[in-house]
């Protein structure tokens, strides 16, 4: 492309709505405008480097095995209704209504759909397995859409769904979009970590996130400082501390007046929170549930959902209905004679011993309280991991980072083929539901991240992979006939052999091209200048110093690049 | 592609729900599903074809300049105001709400955004010409979706927006999408015809269609039998009838009784409906019009709004506005003593003679009438063509066919720059508008006329470009370790060779193998049978006779067939 016909719209100035490097970057480079709020408009140079990610998707998904497909951005309600997740999804979904006044949604994901495509199409086990893909915009109404493409309302995804006649295909086909996953983020030069992940409701080792560590990422991850233990937060897991075994002692109720917090206990009691277990009383779709942990853990409201079953809405219990559970105001929860649906305790809770917890009268609490002899429930874990635990795989201290998901694995099983009746005939003649997962890639996220690994303070450094073009070509000065000559001879030379060139024949300062080049991360350049008096020319790599080659060494030097980064060139 | 891996969706049954050959063959051939009115879902093997499809377009776009770009499909209300189409854009557009209550649309075009982008990015003379270019999918919530994808809701389109400095930029941006059009169609294997279109208000011959000759069309094209002239019954123009010059007799008025209609009057003269002129009233946006044309003519209202200015709602009268114009009821009115704010008279009625029309009093009409004499208007060509009329060009008959768009280029002029305060400084310092052009391709509608014009009683019959797969590797007996042996090492070297084969590994009769083979269209088959003895196999292209061929030459013989279509192996 020659640059004097390119809209080119990088920008010297920071933009003052963008809050992190690859937000700031993308605006500056031209990579795209802000349409709306979390809604944005490609640019050309930012559309190319979306379609490299999006062949590189596409041809690791078409390497194991999935066919791509496109549905409709538009759904029905009817099919959300059949699963239950059109109430359920929330001012999240973008709805809309055609003139005839029919219910549909802008698809924010797309499990419905897929199952009915598989309920419709496949009748046999012969047919299976089966994994169909799409790369397709998607829309999410999020309540702060923020950091650019990172997290918009309008965005592409590539979503997969598998179909198997049983688990072990199921197994089959997430592992092999596992692979798929770590082949497509290290074509694209992404460090993204395999992160064990809720699954909900489902349970199990069902699930992983892609998740790139950044600093304004949504999600907590814990990593092993010593083994390849990682985990999302939500369902990270570290070895419980189990206290030495005691005694039990006699139990004594205490009147602890004007106490609130954790932290007037500590100081009425002289001791440290880890002699308390605090009691926290939540309402679970309608059901009164108290869960116990150690006074210095935090819940996981994840976990407790995950215990219960599927649960629509926790929240904490009003006044009410505490009072009704306890008896007692607020801050005086215990375990012993609550009247609740359901108790939970944390595993800590249980290999503790002579603790403090409320009385379930106002102002008491009762000292050496202990599990088996004073009270029961369904031991499990329920806590937080926090910084400096012990990893449950190896012992070793874990450390807790942000992290952004860029890709997410999932075994659904049958949770939507058997809401939407949704089966196939099996090899012994009976009807069965398909066992399903569903596997999804932000794709735009994937360009901003890619951005936020591999920038410096003078723009974007693109790996070679995914680079909207691969080298700047630079005459120094275009009223010089012979520097535009060798210039354009060079460019359409690379052209030839099948690389993406820019030929920068503007009439501006070669100080102007270079910084935009590095702005938009061009990975190589070229700079024709005085120097070719002697045959010479300036190659630079994005990140390296220039180095003076030979004008026909340049085409090899391009070629071995290509090489170094397992490249073809057409 | 191994089809044993394939989702294969063919039908033998033709679907109820389809209309035309078009839209039964790409559910028979599973190309597609329909997910709800004019919305549809696309199979791997629809997708694939409209992705070729897409390319050509993409190709041509960028071999004549054009940039691509990726808008989002949600627009902010606020652009659509600016240019006053929020409101007159009507029940056809999806509108939507986010969660904080502000309006978006869903993309039915986007003339605003691309206007919007140029406002804000192009500052100077010397960033032009632009022209800019997406494939995107877009949504218009059709009053009576039908035929499948020829009319749908939800549909790829590519749009592109040029952006000049001057008229003469603008004639040479509009030449360009013109040769570029007539390529991308000529590649897809399509017969598309360039008529004059109608450019609403702006007039000129600013506008012109790209029409697939159809049944099933929605707009009827005037031909030329004899020349090359073409277009939109809505512009198409016909040498006017001229009646011999006659004396100018006495006006008469003459009782004409319980007659309403032109065949009444037909009866009650005894003469012949060329012997009057009908007088139409309208209510133009408020402003009440007459119009008259000869009584066997049609009026086009089209011509009537572009005669007026631009009209955003053109009706018939009311029995009360026509009453208050003409002092008489329906069926009376006349130019004489009219009382309206415009008088359009066709220009053949104002090459009549002594003819005959409403008296502006019920029960009366007037003989013997003269333009010019009795009364005056604007004179202009407002009635629609017909079948037989001479052609304004050559004086050849002209005929009418329903054709179906699937491209229109557009000269906008200063339309949308000028509303939206689009402007750039130009080479002498002034601030000036944008001068723009629009233009469409209804990328997935095309898909569905290349197989209008490509189709016989077995299926679909794709032009080797546009073809999902290049060709059908057929085993006759999957049990025949020979038979597989020979089919997979024609397959692996056809693949080597870049052509897209299938091998057609099911266990199913060859006769089924056939059937899908011809019915998803594919353009070349190889079957390998019995004769594998004699190194032979069967070759048949997809309408021609099947011929025995050397094992050795399959490959050759699949090059040339690429190389008769001017297409490129990788």
């Amino acid at each position: 492309m020659k640059m004097s016909n390119m809209l080119i719209s990088t920008l010297r100035e920071v933009p003052a709505e963008a809050e992190i490097d690859s937000h700031k970057l993308m605006l500056r480079a031209g990579m795209m405008r802000k349409m709306a709020a979390g809604v944005y408009n490609y640019m050309p140079l930012g559309l190319k480097v979306l379609k490299k990610v999006e062949d590189i998707v596409r041809e690791e998904m078409n390497a194991a095995g999935a066919q791509e497909f496109l549905a409709s951005a538009m759904i029905p309600a009817e099919l959300w209704q059949e699963s239950g997740r059109w109430d359920a999804y929330g001012a999240e979904m973008f709805r809309v209504k055609d003139r005839g006044d029919r219910d549909f949604c802008l698809g924010p994901t797309h499990e419905e759909v897929f199952t009915d495509i598989a309920r419709n199409e496949i009748k046999s086990y012969k047919q299976l397995p089966l994994n169909l893909y799409q790369i397709q915009t998607k829309y999410r109404d999020e309540r702060r859409p923020r950091f650019g493409v990172m997290r918009s309302r309008e965005f592409v995804m590539k979503d997969a769904y598998s179909f198997d006649k049983d688990q072990e295909g199921l197994d089959i086909a997430y592992d092999k979009m596992h692979d798929a996953y770590v082949n497509i983020f290290n074509k694209c030069g992404l460090d993204a970590k395999c992160v064990a992940a809720d699954s909900g409701a489902i349970g199990g080792s069902n699930s992983a996130e892609f998740m790139v560590k950044s600093e304004v990422g949504e999600d907590d991850v814990v990593f092993c400082t010593e083994c390849d233990y990682a985990a999302n937060i939500e369902k990270a897991y570290s070895a419980p501390e189990k206290e030495e075994k005691q005694d039990f002692k006699e139990l004594r109720k205490i009147e602890t007046p004007n106490i609130k917090t954790i932290e007037d206990l500590v100081n009425f009691f002289k001791t440290t929170e880890k002699r308390f277990a605090k009691t926290i009383i939540f309402n679970a779709d309608g059901k009164i549930v108290a869960v116990m942990v150690r006074g210095d853990r935090e819940i996981n409201e994840v976990k407790i959902s995950n215990a219960i079953g599927e649960v629509m809405n926790l929240e904490l219990a009003s006044a009410e209905e505490v009072k009704k559970a306890t008896g007692a105001d607020i801050g005086f929860a215990g375990p012993i004679g609550i009247k609740v649906d359901i108790l939970l305790v944390d595993e800590e809770v249980a290999n503790m011993y002579n603790f403090i917890v409320g009385a379930n009268e106002t102002g008491y609490h009762i000292e050496n309280v202990n599990y088996g002899r004073d009270f029961e429930g369904i031991v499990g874990d329920y806590r937080n991991v926090t910084e400096g635990e012990k990893c449950p795989h190896c012992g070793g201290k874990v450390t807790i980072a942000r992290g952004t998901e860029v890709g997410h694995i999932f075994k659904l099983g049958t949770k939507y083929s058997e809401a939407m009746n949704a089966n196939f005939i099996d090899e012994d003649g009976k009807e069965k539901p398909f066992i399903m997962g569903c596997y999804g890639i932000g794709v735009t996220r994937t360009v901003a991240s890619i951005i936020e690994q591999h920038h410096d303070e003078n723009g974007i450094v693109w790996p070679l992979s995914v680079a909207p073009y691969h080298i700047s070509v630079i005459p120094v000065n275009v009223k010089d006939e012979e520097q535009v000559k060798v210039a354009n001879k060079l460019y359409e030379e690379l052209i030839g052999m099948g690389v993406e060139a820019l030929l920068d024949d503007r009439n501006e300062r070669v100080g102007v091209k270079f910084k935009d080049s590095e702005l938009m991360g061009i990975p190589m350049r070229v700079t024709v200048g005085k120097k070719i008096v002697d045959g010479e020319v300036e190659f630079k790599l994005r990140t390296h110093e220039m180095e003076v080659v030979k004008i026909s060494d340049v085409c090899d030097i391009v070629k071995n690049e290509f090489h170094k980064n397992n490249l073809k060139l057409r």
